[in-house]
């Protein structure tokens, strides 16, 4: 398997983890091969603010060579396919930067979720840049090089999981591990043209993350189509004790009709960008003109309890839980901090014990809420952004392009929430549309059905079958 | 049915909700001769602390004759059956006063938990004291007539539901609506010889009730038998939309061998109360010993996990969430709350977010820690309380005997269990030794069966079969 690089015309996915492992398998590829186009793709780039450290070129292709020599290796689920990690999840031996120098780390132990996609025969490639502390959505807030969405224009690549995103977007590797908290896996997805998938929490074991807000943060994945994410999850979800959100998945898809929500168009924000607004409408009309393999049922729905859950999380006290972590960081080292994200962690230091329940007490009135939304809809389908920014534009007003950009996202943790970002079709001048599909908790497979559907991927319910799936493809 | 009252040598329970039903069905009572019998009762105690207001003896004589003459009430499940309400709930066109005159308001709105009891035919008698805001467990905090236990010995009425439990010990009703938020229903309960039943966390809607800590705040109850949880939980327990924590009952009592949890001797902790000590094993001789209508298994469980829950409730932030409700009354008018409660409050300032936060994320661990315990226990069993006190040793040690008392209760809400207090036994002093059986949310039906069979209560599930029970039993 070869990797195409294009220039800055969009996303050039390359091959999908199907692909690469039918490659390995049939013998018309190799991990070692697939290692050496990965390093070749890499080095091609050079430092364009996607990866932070990669494993070195003779590295790697001697841990793909291993792979191809271990007995039984060949029969693993992901055999060989090449995968990145953001720089805020731990691989043992690797630094875990977080984009903060002064705050780097080597990480003594490998993420149980990471961990498990090496047992799998997944191949580690190296970190990818994020906004510093995953405290961003737009990419700019790191003290390495700047990405840039691979739709040019200088276009934001979006964040926190931003060089996720990229490593996925230029074709490098068929996923890559992010992590979405308010919408740092799937704001990027949607700039870069890549699906982003938000399991539902507790799915993925944290353990080996460093929390932004430990009590929403999700560890999720970039991936080029649904097939991808479901091989992906088979491999990553698991029951792990020591996290203590961690949960089992929900049910397989039941058939029958999907029950969409729609927002009432008049709720739709696009802050000015009108060609995004036309792009999503025509996404929406598609959407209504039916022919999926998935029947479909539309009922509009009030979006109030969801944005109304989002300002609880950028207007209120849930700042305060970054400086768990942080805060001593902060205080010790100020100057070590990015202004920005220096400026956001030092609003959390104003808030009450009181403020933190008023707004758990607030939440779970929309929490009730909205569950009784969930009774009449499997799926309520949103933009995953409203419009796209520039490198300068978030420049000059950091702190509201970001707001922006999380509109559609901040409230997905806060509600227990999963949500997919697909890339469906642009805007006329040529910028990502991406629909966010959104699901309550622990309804992955129906969600993720919807997706697929929209994308037109053949899916079996991936819940029910993703085992025999597996065996089957995977006989050489 | 006559009332009849004893001096302080404990509890002298009145008819329970059954014999009451059928002397009112059958003709040998009626609705308004148990109402003439409770206003006698009430009046030859004289003001002992129990109410803070009753319904006038000629209002609470035509409120019974109405619903005598009221076509089709004979037929209601609680069809004259008096009971009284904590002074946090509202009933409409009553003070709610929370033992704090200057905070009393008139309210408008009856609490929809006390309307499904009036719309059951029950006899609202009046509000019963409580320990000021309902903060505390020992029954003292309350500018009107401070309550004593009904063992006398100027032993403390517990609470914060003091008036409640002496209103059911005193045989003055049949059954009390009180409050639970960390022991607040059951420790009264032990202190006065009746059971105190807290249900899961959301059966019971909380709408019309003044919070304490609104997160974990239930509505409980005091009764005599677990037949009149039972009747009286048929009627109150309900989805509300209006409380955001409201949710649906678990399943019945599944039958087979009941798993119960008990703590190793060695981790219980009866703060020098010896004679309490002695009452706790016996009781637990006794369970061993088996020989009730339910088999049952044991499993040595720690405590660890529980009594590391109660800590950060006694020692952490949530007393900041009492400040979301009494902050502004705090701020504006200290010298109207009781000296002890308003410390308490004002700890609640030094939280920060921060604090709320990282506690929040303890409890999480916990949670799952504790969470993975009832996989293989049904019932944990512990003591209600470790020792009891006299009014005066709790004016000397306001705080530190407040923390004894709630040892074995202020876990259960973080913890989201449910638990009923059960008198069983005495010491050999002749004080009264209460167990308290816990159960994982919504197990309430299995909890209780067991509840029943030390209590020697023949009893069906409730939750199966209440609705038959009812229409059997009610039938003239």
């Amino acid at each position: 398997m070869d990797f195409v690089i294009r220039t800055e015309s969009g996303p050039s996915i390359g091959p999908s983890v199907a692909e690469i492992l039918e490659s390995h398998v049939s013998g018309s590829g190799s991990p070692t091969r697939t290692a050496r186009s990965v390093a070749d793709a890499i080095e091609a780039r050079g430092d364009d603010g996607t990866w932070l450290s990669t494993v070195p070129r003779e590295q790697l292709l001697a841990a793909a060579a291993e792979l191809e020599s271990r007995p039984g290796a060949r029969g693993l689920p992901l055999y060989g396919v090449p995968f990145g990690v953001k720089d805020s999840i731990d691989v043992a031996g690797v630094p875990t930067t977080l984009s903060c120098p002064d705050y780097a780390y080597i990480a003594e132990h490998t993420a149980p979720a990471v961990q498990r996609l090496l047992d799998a025969g997944a191949l580690y490639v190296g970190k990818t840049n994020l906004d510093q502390f995953a405290t961003g959505l737009n990419g700019t807030r790191t003290p390495y090089t700047i990405p840039r969405s691979v739709y040019g224009n200088e276009m934001i690549s979006g964040g926190s999981s931003s060089g996720s995103a990229l490593a996925v977007a230029l074709g490098q590797v068929p996923f890559a591990v992010a992590t979405d908290t308010a919408g740092s896996g799937r704001v990027p997805a949607a700039l870069n043209g890549v699906v982003g998938y938000k399991p539902s929490r507790g799915l993925i074991s944290t353990v080996g993350l460093v929390p932004a807000c430990k009590s929403l943060d999700c560890i999720t994945m970039m991936a080029g189509c649904i097939d991808d994410v479901d091989r992906v999850m088979a491999v990553m979800a698991g029951r792990d004790d020591d996290d203590p959100w961690s949960r089992s998945p929900g049910p397989a898809f039941a058939g029958g009709p999907v029950r969409v929500g729609l927002p009432p168009v008049a709720e739709l924000e696009f802050f000015g960008d009108d060609a995004m607004r036309a792009a999503h409408l025509a996404f929406r009309n598609r959407l209504a003109h039916g022919g999926f393999p998935v029947d479909v049922e539309f009922h509009e729905v009030s979006m109030a309890p969801f944005f109304a859950a989002g300002e609880l999380l950028y207007a209120g006290p849930w700042v305060a839980e970054r400086l768990v972590v942080f805060g001593e960081f902060l205080a010790e080292h100020p100057d070590s901090i990015h202004p920005v994200v220096r400026e956001i962690l030092r609003s959390g230091e104003k808030y009450s014990a009181v403020d933190a329940f008023a707004a758990l007490q607030a939440l779970q009135e929309l929490r009730a809420e909205v569950g009784r939304l969930w009774r009449d809809m499997d799926v309520l389908v949103v933009p995953t952004i409203g419009r796209t920014f520039t490198v300068d534009e978030v420049f000059h007003q950091p702190i509201e392009a970001n707001t922006m950009l999380g509109h559609y996202t901040h409230f997905g943790n806060l509600l227990d929430l999963l949500g997919v970002a697909v890339p469906q079709g642009h805007t006329a001048d040529g910028r990502p549309h991406s629909a966010m599909f959104l699901g309550n908790a622990l309804s992955d497979d129906t969600v993720l059905q919807l997706a697929a559907a929209l994308l037109d991927e053949p899916r079996a319910s991936a819940a029910a079958e993703t085992s025999d799936l597996h065996s089957e493809r995977l006989v050489p």
